[in-house]
């Protein structure tokens, strides 16, 4: 099973540094980062702030592991990492993310 | 169940607007907002524009409401509002979409 | 069933180009291009590029026939084409994407 993990970013240079630190590892095989503007409940208040969002491919066994070496790196108390699994793929695409991760 | 819903808006002040009723009723926990270029069929033509799109975080079951409330202050007749399944989470972050939508 | 189509382009030419040839076949009903920075091991390196993300929404059965169809305008030898699966949406806009989509 295929997955995308959905990770926010402080900034650009900390979602460059995530996705090159999975990809070092061998625990994604590619990565995407979106600029995006947040807004959110923290502490009692709406928070507005700009953040990057990095979609990571990979295979769902590698979430755990993701999760945990994320959360090393992370500046974030409370990092959005969440997964969505592949329904389909292009069969070259999938076998790419699987002969990449290990 | 956690889910996030995908809306498009007309325009980065729409978008703020829609994130904003959510949050304020607190019906989700987090919105990003992304910049993109659309193309779609539209009357006969395919139309292309700028619109902006809100990813927001929130539990499964807010899933109605939300739909409703959106309708309510969305400038378009049919707006896009889909849900995607997370499929796991960091269950400090989860946790936190939990306590803080009601 | 219901899908949205993730979908990577080399610039914002070759995402329009993919999205407008999958409209003009009704293969779809409605694309969003966001410009990313993408990261990912390619021949032994860890390549850093700007790319186009296009989101395509479409009915399920549509994917086989949506892949071939990017695979032969796409410039990649390996492109990314995964669908997720919808799992609620606002009934108008569902079923606008059921009499959109042919």
């Amino acid at each position: 099973m295929f997955v995308f993990i959905y990770i926010t970013a402080r900034d650009f240079e900390e979602a460059r540094k995530i996705a090159r630190h999975l990809l070092e590892k061998k625990l994604i095989a590619c990565a995407n980062i979106f600029p995006v503007r947040s807004m959110f409940w923290w502490e009692g208040n709406i928070e507005d702030c700009i953040e990057f969002v990095v979609i990571c491919k990979t295979k769902a066994e590698k979430f755990k592991e993701i999760k945990e070496e994320v959360k090393k790196i992370h500046s974030y108390e409370v990092p959005c990492i969440c997964s969505f699994v592949v329904e389909e793929g292009l069969r070259e695409f999938l076998d790419w993310i699987e002969k990449t991760v290990q």
